[in-house]
């Protein structure tokens, strides 16, 4: 058989300054590069395993969960794929098809799908518009109250705790005691926050935490943290009647195999990185305040920013774009001369980046390029 | 905080002839591993994403996908975190709780778990019991018969193609035609054949084949593959009524890292290993036929080898052990001072082990150190 050529390179992303925001996260230290060669083949975390991928003493997968459980203070941990497979198997392990869970109006796709999955319903709480696109307590108790004065029976509650849209950072203890009050367990989506800045499950009143390894963790793709408290081990871990050892939610085993290793060789990488998070939201601070020094760009979301993630409205670049003999490609391939990428080809609108792990001089290089091609082409503005 | 010392080295494995045969088959060749190197960072293929994973022009994945379609023939084909992911997501989709499927008596745990995940019940075929062990399409017909017969609908059905107990190659084709004679849709399981030997799914007769990229496509784990007849593509791909473009079974993607690419570098080399599986089918043969010159030492399962899974019954290392002062232990720890590893500490009544992918010479020093041993304590017998 004749293969087609997949063009397995990467050059252009690791050659340039990438500000996509969803790379920024998951790039992995030196540690973490080695013990993904060493355990590149196929089962390779498997050699020693007794039955449970959660309990293999050697790598000591064991013993990494005990001081992942420490690193975002829950009961009892495991990894998944994904934040989206740690949803999944929350709304599968506590609800019925035709169930009603209440989430946030700045959830993710990823959050609908796996209610959609679930054959779940979902009631949502709206954020409070342009240009902050908050998410409030006061709004989040008022939707739900009025959709259990409805006769609603609310069975789950799930908070973004950082938007992928608006990088806004919710206020997680204040709609964990919301839920709470109301009797009802809540979910905690960190995919964008667990392994940025410091998750404390208990502090935040959340009865599960789920976090993404390759989005917020450095760690290889595809893997998830799902952190719970003690109550709901039972339903989340619920062995098979069969296979005695084996837990249902996880298939017997979840990450057998590479991305569990990165992700372990990160931890204590990413236990060092969260405690100079106050650093990042300067710098993405000073990056936000030298981009609306041009006339035509508006950060949006709450400001002034507590995380990396921004939404910039950019009507300058729009303008260009229009009077541009490559319309609104012109942005994207100024900015690639420069070496910079990750701004969505042919998007001038609005874009969403990130400078999280940049230098400083680095973020400027940046910013003035963002200036010098709106100077570059102030005739046609 | 402090981490623990998680012991992320392989050295051992990499360093000794490994008869696990759940290791033989996802050993990377050279272009993965440069592959997985490439792509070790975070989302690594979302790069140039416009919102499916499987669209992903580059690198390839929609070139990738439609080679992989070719390679197993299906008509649909995607990639999950695993055969027992795309067995779960098979029943989730044509199955509700309650319903029944009937499977062979030899599957997979994780074919269990996967229904038990679903609430699903299962009606299983008896292989023929010891010594073969066999799975036959008269006793999988008689089995369906009678469930049909006493009133039970049942949706779906699976055979497992090589299980991973004895290493039995189930006839396929003529299970495919008992499925499709009662009108049910049958999914092949083939975690253990899909890599090693030719699928051709529809000369089979199977609406759905399932595969899993660690164990036997030298693969980086976790990647399953899922490839299915076009009639069921409406149901396994059904499309998200609010993010138009996702795959509810899918979460909206799957492989969102490194193992998808490790699979897409393999596949050349993968297309080209299985034309050689007659030649591996008689290295086994070869090793069986040397260690059954031990007395006290038999294969089962169906004679001759038809994959290189093999079981044997050693009641003459469990003599051995009895009178051994490192008890069973005595087996693993000379094997290893041989360089051979694999066969679980302790364990000397029967193992499983294959020797895939193994030179003539290192099969015969494998059959010999087995002799060996033996033959060192012999007057232990
Ligand atoms: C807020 C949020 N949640 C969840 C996800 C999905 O994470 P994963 O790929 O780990 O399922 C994303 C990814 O973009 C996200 O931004
Ligand atoms: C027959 C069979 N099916 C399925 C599996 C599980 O494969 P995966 O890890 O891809 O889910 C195995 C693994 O041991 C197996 O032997």
């Amino acid at each position: 058989m004749e293969c087609q050529e997949y063009g397995l390179t990467r050059n252009t992303e690791r050659d340039n300054l990438n500000l996509n925001p969803l790379q920024r996260g998951g790039m992995l230290p030196i540690e973490a590069r080695k013990a993904l060669i060493e355990y590149a083949d196929g089962y390779s975390v498997c050699d020693y395993c007794a039955g449970r991928l959660d309990e293999v003493p050697n790598p000591s997968i064991s013993g990494f969960l005990q001081d992942l459980a420490k690193f975002i203070n829950v009961d009892e941990v495991r990894t998944t794929h994904g934040a989206r497979e740690s949803k999944f198997a929350i709304m599968h392990a506590l609800c019925e098809p035709g169930d009603t869970v209440i989430v946030d109006g700045n959830a993710h796709y990823t959050t609908h799908l796996a209610a959609e999955r679930n054959k779940i319903n979902v009631i949502e709480v709206p954020n409070n518009g342009h240009p902050t696109y908050e998410i409030t307590p006061e709004k989040y108790r008022e939707t739900l109250e009025n959709a259990i004065d409805s006769g609603i029976d609310i069975k789950l509650s799930l908070l973004t705790h950082v938007d992928g849209d608006y990088g806004n950072l919710a206020d997680a203890k204040a709609v964990g005691d919301v839920a709470h009050k109301a009797g009802i367990p809540i979910i905690l989506n960190c995919a964008y926050s667990m392994g940025r800045l410091p998750i404390d499950a208990k502090a935040l009143n959340m009865d599960f935490v789920v976090g993404s390894g390759h989005k917020s963790m450095a760690a290889s793709g595809p893997i998830g943290v799902l952190g719970m408290k003690e109550e709901y081990s039972d339903a989340l871990l619920k062995h098979s009647k069969r296979h005695k050892v084996k837990e249902i939610e996880m298939l017997g085993c979840t990450s057998r195999g590479a991305p569990i290793v990165t992700l372990m060789a990160s931890l204590p990488y990413v236990a060092e990185r969260v405690k100079h998070w106050g650093t990042e939201v300067e710098k993405t601070r000073n990056f936000v305040r030298q981009l609306e020094e041009i006339e035509g760009v508006h950060q949006i979301g709450v400001k002034p920013k507590e995380h990396d993630l921004t939404r910039f409205e950019t009507p300058i670049f729009d303008k260009i774009a229009e009077n541009h003999p490559r319309r609104g490609f012109f942005l994207y391939e100024e900015l690639k001369k420069r070496n910079i990428v990750g701004i969505k080809r042919g998007q001038t609108k609005w874009f969403k980046c990130s400078v999280y792990g940049f230098s400083e001089e680095q973020i400027s290089y940046i910013a003035n390029s963002f200036k010098e091609i709106v100077d570059k082409y102030k005739d046609l503005i």
